[in-house]
């Protein structure tokens, strides 16, 4: 089934991507080792025994070698590549493949791209299809992960690589690309030193997808679709702020999407000035309690209260709750309580939800406790009852938004501040949106990039430009050993090598923009609408 | 304070609006007595003796007059005139102040607007501002009502009519401009009625304002705003469709805003395709129950299951609860029942939710006691905490959406068939969005058309254009006679003169559009994503 396409589809897939400069004719392509400035963390090397310390590379353009008399011009192979899109949407997936798909037909006619089907899922289960232009050409510049599908399956485990290897062998591929997030590549990392253990001939690079924008270092700018993802919340965030300053009735609690970092929600805010944004760095930096962030927005209410005005915007990022160290310790109490089969008993046993929440109470420790005490019953339902297969709390399942409306407006209430509140949540409505001319730059780019790092063999990179700031002709296209991105990290109880996800820093320049007039922003209504994105 | 703009926000500040033909000079306009064509409700007459039975009026050009020897021109007077905006947010708002002060400036240089601020009340309270070129051009093309605010206030007590016609006497209007929905187009006759009865200067002009689209009639094609909004949101409906598409996981059901009627539902389900749109007004006709509606959105779903989908979309109009007759019963039997004090309080006193829903089901009749026994105790607590100031369910916060998942969810679940979802709620986002050009041109034809009523010197009209789906040029401006639009209704157990609300027709084209190979959407994945609105 081919996509039904709007007017506006069909003017996009017209549009023909800017590209780097460098990247125009991959055929004349080369790479040039660079030192890393990046400090590596030496515990991940037992991990990674060959794929560790390897050079940053930058693409460049190659020198024309003078053939020696007699000498053939050597020609590029053709290559037979891989795809695969890991986790979650993000607008632009479709141009890495073009990207991918282009440059690889341009270097060998008889080149051949392969996506696999519905995720990493399709690598271990050899589900695939043959990536053509008439199959292909339906999804230049447009959003969603459908020519191919996504999905979460990670590959890990020694008979999911060992799958993938036989995959890769029995395709005769050169190369596999991962198109994901910062897990998705670390297992992609995980997959090229198996592969070069075995003595494959498959590679493997990474391309940075997320629209959570918490892949980046020091030579990954940004992820793709952080730009879509964050312009079209901007956009709603922008719409419902003129309306909040018309209707002057309502505060708008508006959660958004980004877990666990805060990009999304500290880009939208310096996009649209609203009046209060909960930074999760910024309330762990500050080490608040619930109740303290609580008290924190109803002062900033009640001081705009005072002059006259009942109505503002507070945005909240999706992982705040994370963030404050009473709640992560409860969440953590409860994961535990509730992965005892007795107590679940007990707890499915009791009629109503007073009992439920009794039980619990009496299994929680005393400081969990008393924050337990403190959530609103609906909330407390959310945490008992929202549980995943494993009998884990889904954290993004809880609303956030209403949790401090009940919070917040508990307190004004006891002062009698008259203080009304509507909650959104902004997250899938981003994900598969058309992407900006930016990120159909960007993620062609990378597509071409993964290419070039493919022709020279490489294995274990991951796909990067620097200077996106600049027109995309000057952009600087690299390949980022994605080992050097690494770090340990404590997973269910035991240590992994991971890629570091990158969180709000207080220093950056994003965190002091947002910063800048802080208070200004808070008490007046300097509320900036950007509207829909303009192509 | 002075909105902060955007780059979009100034580029629309030099957008021109396109306009009628025939506006283009409104000193050389007239107005031609047409019949009317709608069958006048007699029983309006005795509460309109002197609006009643106006013409139907078309706007022409006016033939020059031959002067005779030694007569002169007569040319325009000054008009002073006020506005207003009544009611929730439509983008476009701004564009009908600008057309208003645009052509009373071109009929004579000395005309004066006079905005009446945060809704009607500013007419009664005498709260107002002078529109100047300075204050005003930073509001052209800009969704939101914050220039002036709006408000909900109604004008209908004999001593609001009084000081609203002290305040039109005090400023010497020659009119009052009303920007409003049925309700508060209604009320503008009632004033105009009340002002000829008072022998007042002031004349009073309806503008179709309201983003649910059920003010329209024989010659209102469509309000101000609904363009615009159903735009944003199918924007945002279609991003949800290709995430789905893409991640094959969720089913997203949507609720729109819109009470009652369900244009922007229906409008929205056109735009998008999506896979199952419940239409308020269809559900009635069938008399379905709630439980018949969520046994046949899970048949839908059981169906794509079987073909192997787990995803997809549901399109929920806000106003489908009170269309669905048992629900209807339920919530008019509750109000009665929460307006006694003495339950009240025995519901106060309780302090579990179950002993509340008990004392509940107690009081109610055995048809209402059992469709209140089928809602989950999320939304039996909503009816039961959620009421307005006077004791009435409120309506709008009954979260619909949820309702039909859990009500769905079970069906699905005793079936064992897989089944995921997430809700959405959209409203706020889309009512003061940019106005689209439409919106654009033809609000500012409106202000235009009803400052040529004015000149007129007419009185309880409502400004329109019919032809809309041509070109602006050709629009075709008319003065629709409010009171032509009205029938009677009961109104807190009283009979009450009042503007017809528009529903969705089940032979109307839309509904005729949307209906075409509805099985196909359902089984299939016809999505169209339009994307963001361009300019």
């Amino acid at each position: 089934m081919t996509r039904q396409l709007s007017s506006l589809a069909k003017k996009r897939l017209k549009y023909q991507p800017e590209m780097a400069k460098v990247l125009k004719d991959v055929k004349k392509t080369t790479v040039k080792s660079k030192n890393l400035k990046t400090k590596l963390c030496n515990k991940v090397k037992p991990y990674f025994p060959q794929l560790f310390n390897l050079p940053l590379l930058e693409i460049v353009e190659a020198k024309a070698k003078k053939l020696k008399k007699n000498e053939k011009k050597v020609e590029p192979k053709r290559l037979r590549v891989g795809v695969v899109f890991s986790g979650g949407q993000a607008p632009g997936g479709h141009n890495v493949i073009a990207g991918l798909f282009d440059s690889l037909k341009s270097l060998h006619i008889d080149s051949e791209l392969i996506g696999f089907l519905n995720g990493p899922s399709g690598i271990v289960d050899a589900k695939f299809k043959k990536i053509t232009e008439s199959g292909l050409k339906q999804y230049r510049n447009q959003g969603g992960f459908d020519y191919l599908g996504s999905g979460r399956t990670k590959i890990e485990t020694q008979s999911q690589l060992k799958a993938s290897y036989e995959t890769a062998k029995e395709l005769d591929l050169d190369a596999i690309v991962v198109i994901g997030g910062d897990d998705s590549n670390t297992n992609a990392a995980v997959m090229a030193e198996y592969f070069l253990k075995k003595k494959s001939n498959t590679k493997v690079i990474g391309v940075p997808k997320t629209i959570d924008g918490d892949l980046k270092g020091d030579y990954i700018e940004k992820s793709f679709g952080f730009d879509t993802a964050t312009k079209v919340y901007s956009e709603m965030i922008g719409n419902i702020a003129i309306d909040a300053l018309s209707a002057k009735k309502y505060y708008h609690f508006i959660k958004l999407m980004g877990r666990s970092a805060s990009h999304v929600t500290l880009e939208c805010a310096i996009n649209t000035q609203v009046n209060i944004t909960l930074i999760a760095e910024e309330v762990l930096d500050k080490k608040l309690s619930l109740k303290e962030v609580a008290e924190d927005i109803a002062k900033k209410i009640e001081k705009r209260a005072k002059k006259g005005k009942f109505y503002g915007l507070v945005l909240i990022p999706e992982g705040l709750i994370e963030f404050i160290p009473e709640v992560k310790n409860l969440i953590f109490e409860l994961n535990n309580i509730l992965s005892q089969k007795k107590v679940v008993r007990q707890i499915e046993k009791a009629e109503l939800l007073t009992e439920k929440v009794e039980l619990i109470e009496k299994a929680l420790k005393p400081k969990s406790r008393s924050c337990f005490k403190t959530l609103p019953s609906l909330i407390q339902e959310q945490l008992l009852l929202d549980r995943d297969p494993h009998g884990n709390v889904q954290v993004s399942k809880i609303e956030t938004e209403k949790l401090l409306i009940e919070l917040a407006g508990k307190i004004l209430s006891e002062k009698k501040i008259k203080f009304k509140a509507q909650a959104h949540f902004f997250g899938y409505e981003g994900r598969s949106a058309f992407p900006t001319n930016f990120d159909s730059n960007y993620c062609y780019s990378l597509g071409t990039v993964a290419t070039v790092l493919i022709k020279e063999g490489l294995t274990g990179y991951m796909a990067s430009l620097k200077n996106l700031d600049m027109k995309p002709s000057s952009w600087q296209p690299l390949g980022v050993p994605i080992t050097s991105m690494m770090n340990i990290e404590i997973r269910n109880g035991k240590p992994k090598p991971v890629i570091r996800k990158a969180l709000v820093e207080m220093n950056s320049k994003e965190f002091r923009t947002f910063s800048k007039g802080r208070q200004l922003k808070e008490n007046e209504d300097l509320y900036i609408n950007p509207g829909p994105i303009q192509f």
